[in-house]
C-alpha cells in the first residue's frame, strides 16, 4: 500500500511526458502539464467502503494525490464540505433536487483552499524553498497562508484594488506582499520576471501542475456525497476554470476505477456578463477563448479575461453535453439575496451568479425538473462586505420595535 | 432507537424541573435552565464505533441533542471542524502537543453558529414562528441566516458599531434588522420590551435552553477526534461563556456513558484585559461575577461585561481545575500573528487570546511542556478586517522585485 500512486505528468496538447521527481512548470510546449497515477494499482488496493474510516478531509483521497511522503502534508484541516439539500430554493425554482456545495467551509474561506493545500505539499516534497504568484485576492491568501505553514517563502503581488479582506490575509501570513498600482496582468508580468531573475517556483494558476489536483477533491467529495451515484448537473463559476477542469478529471478517474457508472454530470461554466470569454468560445464551438477586453464584474473571483486552461474547461463542457452561460451582475446579487432569504447560505456574488444560472438553464428546459442538480459555492459571502447593500432602521435607546 | 434521547429541562441553581414539549425561556428563578438526556438509553443504543458511520457534522450526535424528529433539523452542514497540530507554534511555545480547535470552518464563519443551529431546530420543533434577540454581530448572523433556512421569522437589534460584515449576514437573511443607537444592553431593552409587546420567542443567550446543546458539541467533536483520551487543557476565549459551558457539559454527559475516563481536562476561560470580570471572580474565588464598568477589547466577541451564565462558568473552572487570565490587545494580536505566520491559521482575535493565555501559561509552568493542551479558535479572522495593520510596499506597472 502506497500512499499516493502518482505516476507521472503528461501533457494534453503534445503528449509528452514528465516524471514527478523533479519541478516542472509548464510543457515545453507551453501548455499545462496533468498529473497521471497508476490506476490499476489502485483499484487493486482501495474500495469506497475504506474512505469511510478516514479523516473528513480531502487527504482522505491520498491515493489519488499527488504527494508521496505523507510526512509532507500541509494541512489545515481543508474539504469534505457540506453537500446540502435546498428545498425552499428548490420550490421556487422548480428544481427539487437542487444542491449546495459550499466551498465557503475551508480555511480561508474559499475553494482556493484546497489547490494549495495540494499545491503547497508538493512543493514542499520537491524542496521548493520559495515561490512567486500574482492574485486577484482569494489564491494569493490561501497560497500565503499554507506557505507560511509549511515554512516556505512566498512572494505574492495583487493589484492594489484587490478586496482588503484577501490582502489581510497575505499580510498576515508573513509574505512577501507587493500591491501594484494596475490590473493582475501587471501583477503576472512582475512574478514573471521576479521568476526569471531570482530562480523562484512559479505557482501562478496552472503554471506547476498540482493545484489542479487539490481541486479536484471536489469532484470526489461530490460523488462520495452521493454514494458514487452521480448528479445530473454541476454548475460552476468560472473564471481560471481549475475548479471545473478538476472536477471534470476527478469524475473521469472514478470512471476509470469503476467506482461509478453511466454517464458525467452535464458541467455548466457560469461567467459574468462583464467577463465571459469562455461562454463565447462555447457558442461559437471553439476549442479556445480569446482574450476579453475591459471585463468588467463585481465577482473578482472569476475576472480572467483569457485563461490558460480555456482549452481543457471547453473540453471539459463538450466532453459532458455540458454549456456556459454568462449572468449579469445584478442577476448575480439578486440571486445572492434569495439564498440566503430562502435557505441561510450567504454565498459568495460568483456562487450566487451559479445558482441565477441553474434558474435559467432550469427555465430554457436544458435542466429537466426531477433533475439532480449541485452548485458549487466557491467561497464565504463574507469576503466580500462590498456587495451588501443595506438599509436598516436606527433606533435610539429606550425606542420600542415597530408591529 | 430514537432519534433523540431528550429527556427533560432542569434548573442549576433550584433544581426545579420543566418538560421538553413546551416553549421555556428562564426558570423561574431567573436561572438558565440545562437539558438532561436519558444517559442508560443512550449507553444501551450507542456506542463510539456508530459515529465512524455518520456523516462529519454536528447531528452525528442525534442522541445527546434535543431535538427528537429529524425533520425539524435545520442544518448548514455545520460541526466536525478541523482539530490540528501546531507543530511549529508548538516549538515556539514549548508545547509539543498543542493542537487548534478551528471553529472558523462553520456556516457564518463563527462557532455561534452551532449554537444557532440546534437552537433554531429546536425552536421550530415547538412551533415557534418568530422569535427576538438583540447581537454583537456573530450571535445574531447565525441566528438570522438560520431562521431563514427554517422560515422563521427574525428580529435582530445590534449596535451601529457592530462589524459591518455580521449586520451584512443579518440583512440579507431577510430578518428584521435594527441598529440602536448605543450598546448592546441597549438592544436588549428594546428586545426585552419586544418580547413583552408581541409575543415573540425571546433567544437572547441563554434565555432559551437549546443554544448551549449546539456549543456542546465543541467538546463532543474534540472527544471524538482524540478517540475519547481526553486532551490535559483547554483554553476557551470567554465571552457569555457559553462554549466553556457546554464543553464541560459535554465532556460531564461522555464520562456518564461510560466513554471516556480519568480527569476532565481543566478548562481555561481566556478574557480581555477590558473586560476580564470572571478572571476577577476566579481569583477571588466567588461563584458569581460582577458587572464590568466600561469594558473595552477589539476582540468583541469577548466583551460582555456580566454573563447571566457566568456562575455556570465559574463552577466548570472550579469542577476542574482550571483557570482564568486576562490578555492585553496587542499581546492578543501579537498572537494572531504568530499563529499565522507559523502556522497558516487565521485565527480571530478572541482565539488569538487564547493562544497568547497558553503561551503565558506554559511560562508560568501551569501547563506543563508534554500536556495535550487544546485552544479553541471561536472564529475566523476573515471576520474582523480592522485588527491586521498592513504595510505594503507599492509598485507601479513594469517595476521589479528588490531580491
Amino acid at each position: 500500500m502506497k500512499y499516493s500512486y502518482v505516476s507521472h505528468l503528461y501533457c494534453p496538447k503534445c503528449s509528452s511526458t514528465f516524471d514527478t521527481k523533479n519541478q516542472h512548470q509548464l510543457c515545453t510546449c507551453g501548455s499545462p502539464l496533468l498529473v497521471a497515477y497508476d490506476m490499476e494499482g489502485i483499484a487493486e488496493h482501495l474500495e469506497p467502503g475504506h474512505l469511510k474510516e478516514r479523516k473528513a478531509d480531502l487527504w482522505r483521497y491520498h491515493e489519488l494525490l499527488p504527494v508521496e511522503d505523507e510526512s509532507n502534508v500541509v494541512s489545515l484541516g481543508e474539504g469534505m464540505t457540506p453537500l446540502v439539500h435546498l428545498p425552499r430554493l428548490g420550490v421556487d425554482m422548480s428544481l427539487e433536487n437542487l444542491y449546495i456545495k459550499d466551498e465557503g467551509l475551508v480555511p480561508t474561506g474559499s475553494f482556493k483552499a484546497r489547490g494549495a493545500a495540494v499545491g503547497v505539499s508538493k512543493a514542499k516534497e520537491l524542496g521548493v524553498t520559495a515561490f512567486a504568484m500574482p492574485t486577484n485576492g482569494n489564491a494569493g491568501a490561501a497560497w500565503a497562508l499554507y506557505a507560511a505553514r509549511a515554512g516556505i517563502r512566498s512572494t505574492i503581488v495583487m493589484p492594489r484594488d484587490a478586496p482588503r479582506i484577501t490582502r489581510n490575509e497575505v499580510a498576515i501570513s508573513g509574505a512577501d506582499l507587493y500591491l501594484v498600482n494596475g490590473l493582475i496582468s501587471d501583477a503576472g508580468k512582475i512574478i514573471g520576471s521576479a521568476v526569471k531573475d531570482q530562480g523562484l517556483y512559479d505557482v501562478s494558476t496552472l503554471k506547476e501542475p498540482y493545484r489542479i489536483e487539490g481541486k479536484k477533491t471536489m469532484g470526489l467529495e461530490i460523488a462520495e456525497q452521493f454514494d458514487f451515484n452521480l448528479p445530473d448537473v454541476i454548475l460552476y463559476p468560472t473564471g481560471g476554470g481549475v475548479g471545473l477542469i478538476g472536477i471534470h478529471k476527478a469524475l473521469k478517474e472514478l470512471k476509470a476505477l469503476g467506482w461509478t457508472e453511466g454517464d458525467l454530470p452535464r458541467l455548466v461554466a457560469v461567467q459574468a456578463s462583464g467577463c465571459a470569454p469562455i461562454v463565447k468560445a462555447w457558442e461559437a464551438g471553439a476549442r479556445e477563448s480569446e482574450f476579453w477586453h475591459d471585463s468588467k464584474t463585481k465577482a473578482f473571483g472569476i475576472n480572467v479575461p483569457k485563461a490558460l486552461g480555456d482549452f481543457l474547461v471547453l473540453d471539459a463542457l463538450y466532453e459532458t453535453d455540458g454549456c456556459a452561460i454568462a449572468i449579469d451582475d445584478d442577476e448575480m446579487l439578486e440571486a445572492q439575496k434569495q439564498v440566503a432569504s430562502l435557505e441561510g447560505n450567504f454565498v459568495c456574488p460568483e456562487g450566487a451568479a451559479a445558482f441565477a444560472a441553474a434558474r435559467r438553464l432550469k427555465e430554457a428546459d436544458w435542466i429537466r425538473e426531477d433533475e439532480t442538480v449541485v452548485v458549487l459555492n466557491t467561497g464565504a459571502g463574507i469576503k466580500y462586505p462590498d456587495t451588501v447593500d443595506i438599509e436598516s432602521e436606527m433606533l435610539e435607546k429606550g425606542d420600542t420595535l415597530p408591529k
